[in-house]
């Protein structure tokens, strides 16, 4: 018996987001490529935007709008904050839409508007499956928020240590990402010249957009209430995430109640890996990959639990993850078209 | 029906080109990963050594010898130079050998003495199929020496204008590396402090080893006597070679036939793309892929036609051709388990 | 009037805090470079070990002992930990000597025992001008250890908010060095195929040794108990640290009381600059330079105080702050021979 | 005798040159940093447009015109191709003006319209001292044209070869540059997540505007046609040209002669050095110094010399040439300002 392909679009196929889809589609069978569209881009050929993206190197950027993405099983979009919405409405009910932006991923529309502005369009099912509770409602969903770089790592770093309340969820995440997380755009902060040889933090004290996306989620795993210290460091290279994660230890906590714990929490899980002890994370073990590597101790004379987490913000980080949502949400195996090997050295 | 599995064993898991090969093979189904060996290394394990092959975190390697190697259907040798013939004469031969080193690549004793020392071991079918000829060799063989990374782009580069004769071949090669091609040797110029922010010429004058692999090959292309001056450079990347390639052209020639000559001459190659006309290969295009981008020009003015080739010294340039020649030794389709698109940006 | 020339030695001319010494001492006519010692490197020439240091690059390294290193003015020893103070006790009281390695910074044996097990050699005036009353007790001296790296920066980026109250001190230190504060060792995970395009991290849960460094600085600062959770990451440059410095504010505190308090607490040095409001350090601004940057603000949600700082690991973090403390020893101009401006891009 | 000091200007201070010069000159106190001028910048502060530049953070950029820039003894011109004649026209004749850009570089007008398109605005002293008979036509000059960053290295490496016949003078010259050489213009392709772990090439066939500069330069040495390959390739660091430069060996000469031509030739130079025999030259050994490092060697199989250079692209390469060519113009000691000893590691 053969399945028809699942016939896809990528809105913002210029980017990062939507190149890194189509680098993860490309391989498959059972997926067929339709509309590619683009901004300011429209009208040109994807040869030069993305050149590794070879097999689809004469494809001509379209316009993004509902006409262009109409007919597709599944729409990837890979757009600026605010754009998702428009866009989505048009679409039909029945057509999966993945949203690797911001607009639907906060419930609280407080938290959105004091963080993004304007008006907050709603929530979608938030695309982290690792998340207690969480895969079931993406399978089958036709509205999926993936959901940002540093909220993915941060949170599953976090999560098995505030469930078990094996500290205070009173939390400090410092990450340091690869540039691809700012992005193509063309800002001079963002020139090889600047970020080479070079590391600096950025929305620093608690302003950057992703800090209540990752409250909201580690305060669905306890009654506490969850602080979050969060602070953003640019490093020179141009993929992944490591995030540093503390917070004040639950009295009689030993560094291997909290290995175990956490080795017992992502026991099931293809795509989070629990280091053998000893053993921290580095991002180049996950580059290209969906995996989310781990570690945890204790460090007894200061008093904290630190758990250290690293992921591909592009892949496992954005569309790695939009990819493990389609494949739920159209009940195909969760793996397909992912690796859990990443591209060392 | 179902195949049973082949049965492979790499020598020298712990290095580079063994970690790539296991890297590519992990992916696959048809494939049983058996024995792992090292030198020094032997007794320690890769969750260690090799901290992204997750899946094999617990594997002890071997130390390397005929017993431990014994038994599998493909024994890969990612062993140091001079190493391999004696190996592989204890290895039976129905085994597929596989050699990622040098020692069974030149036919001429001479040049072989001259650039590596000591004795000569033979010369085994070389790994390129993409050379005139050469797929047919490597079909059912049970022998096999990879090429070097650095003559596998230099001579795809070059061979399509040394064919049809649209140079002199005399022919001048730099290439720019990163540093896994020197291997895992722990050496102070190979530290991060030294090759971060840092290109650095070495091998400089002819005397690097690669060089008479090169011209051996070129040779096969033309009737001509064949020179080449190579020299290899140090970048600040871990993985990835571009060559610039050069030669006097042959009068009348224009860069549209040189174009056009080189499409032809790998129209039904699956792993050589010539890119659209006014786009340059860039190394991140072909990372952790099996394919070679190439394109071509000719300077009027300065009289040479100039060709620029990228490849991951890794993959194409030896992990992923040693897997594309188990494949066509085999009798599997040669791109099983290798992709070509690259992890870009 | 012409002074005779400060001779000088270096114990240990082919690390990195060795040749960073000479580098700043070459430009300057009041020095003469004397004796150049080795470990396993003494007999080889400085051209090929230093190759940027072209004066000296026939200098052959001699071996570390008390009758090489006599009859200079200064000596900097640039040792592995534990052979300062044999050298040290031979060399009278009359020189300077300027120990770079850790072995005289603890004033506490017990912190110093288990963090660098073996005997406690004691404790001599540490090198961080920048701590209040410090200056004073360099001025003159003949011993003087010069700070850790992450410990330089990391206390001058909390000192003000500790000494003011503005901070309960239990600090949260995240640190992104590049890869030359792990010096010139041999190690796999320092080849730059695994730091590039990597970060990782390491000696995490309070094991690492600069730790009790920085909390001995603090605790000179407050009456109240000082605890120090403290991360490093292994970041892909080779030069400079960002540290990443939280604490609990005192309530009330506002950023723009806490900006003020760093402007004044650094308002009279010449090597700490806190930045324009708005403006986060990068490490780039401070390479090569004796400069620290720093920035400072308020997270209300999360009721802490936020600061960064940069250093050069290699300049002020050592060798610079060599240079600084031999110029207070001598009585000479305390900025002599060192820069304020970074080397950007 | 107290010497007033001199008054500089620099139009395109937020640039990379722009930014090196001030960078060379704030350690000066024979200097005073007048009018500092920007292009779409006028209006913005230093301190966030060049923020290692501290001393100058609250200066505000100026709009480049005349009134802005009179009033100076030296003007830094770093604009635009096409920009300086207009702006130096209406400077005065006893004002010294630098241009960094390429507009007064070529003496053909016919080149210089093939390359650059428009009308040549003629040419002005060439601001290369090391070049035979250069120096004396920059001693007291008022108009200066310093040379670009390839063909500085790729002249220096070349000269002494062409000079003494040593080759034929049909070269190949490719150079590896960090991304600071194309400026800091906001291009996709220069964005850290491009540049970041790739190497690619650029300007293939002869068509970069360095080309015609070179030969140029080259063709003053020689009464032989002078022919230039040039392939610039872009290598992930922010500073440094490596130039790999080879031409066809006069038979009969050795690797030993062409050294010992080298050697002769730079005898007197202070900013050229010919490495120790056998040492290779790197980029981060005269990285933000004014020093150029070669090496040269013959290769017989080949027919070739092969020669290699390594400059500091913003430093030697341009605003050090600058800066040494105000000295030469000013009848100040050549070096002054300028370090010989880079920033390694």
């Amino acid at each position: 018996m053969h399945m028809s392909k699942v016939r896809i679009a990528v809105a913002g196929a210029s980017g990062y987001a939507g190149g890194e889809v189509l680098r993860l589609l490309l391989g498959r069978d059972d997926v067929e490529i339709g509309a590619l569209t683009g901004g300011s881009n429209a009208g040109e050929k994807l040869g030069v935007l993305q050149p590794h993206l070879v097999p689809l190197a004469d494809r001509v950027l379209e316009p993004t709008n509902a006409e262009t993405l109409a007919g597709h099983d599944v729409v990837f979009l890979g757009l600026p904050h605010g754009q998702s919405a428009a866009i989505a409405e048009q679409l039909g009910d029945d057509v999966v839409v993945i949203d690797c932006g911001a607009d639907f991923r906060l419930t609280d529309s407080a938290e959105w508007e004091k963080f993004y502005g304007g008006t907050h369009a709603g929530s979608w099912p938030y695309g982290l499956p690792e998340l207690p509770g969480q895969r079931a409602q993406l399978a089958g969903a036709k509205r999926i928020a993936v959901p940002g770089c540093y909220p993915t790592v941060s949170t599953l770093t976090l999560a098995p240590a505030v469930q078990a309340g094996l500290i205070t969820p009173d939390v400090v995440v410092v990450a340091a990402s690869g540039t691809s997380g700012a992005g193509k755009s063309l800002k001079a902060n963002l020139l090889g010249s600047e970020v080479m040889g070079n590391v600096s933090a950025y929305g620093v004290g608690g302003v950057h957009r992703h800090t209540p996306e990752i409250t909201q989620n580690l305060a669905l795993l306890t009654d506490d209430d969850v602080t979050v210290s969060f602070t953003p460091l640019l490093v020179p290279m141009p993929r992944g995430i490591l995030a540093t994660c503390s917070a004040p230890i639950t009295p009689g906590t030993t560094a291997e109640q909290a290995y175990e714990a956490y080795k017992g929490f992502y026991a099931d899980e293809p795509f989070v890996t629990v280091l053998p002890q000893g053993v921290w994370p580095q991002t180049k073990s996950v580059l290209g990959s969906n995996s989310v590597h781990l570690q945890v101790t204790v460090d007894e004379t200061a008093g904290r639990l630190v758990a250290v987490g690293a992921v591909d913000n592009l892949a496992k980080g954005t569309a790695g993850a939009a990819v493990q949502c389609m494949n739920l949400a159209l009940g195909l195996p969760e793996g397909t078209g992912l690796t859990t090997i990443g591209l060392a050295p």
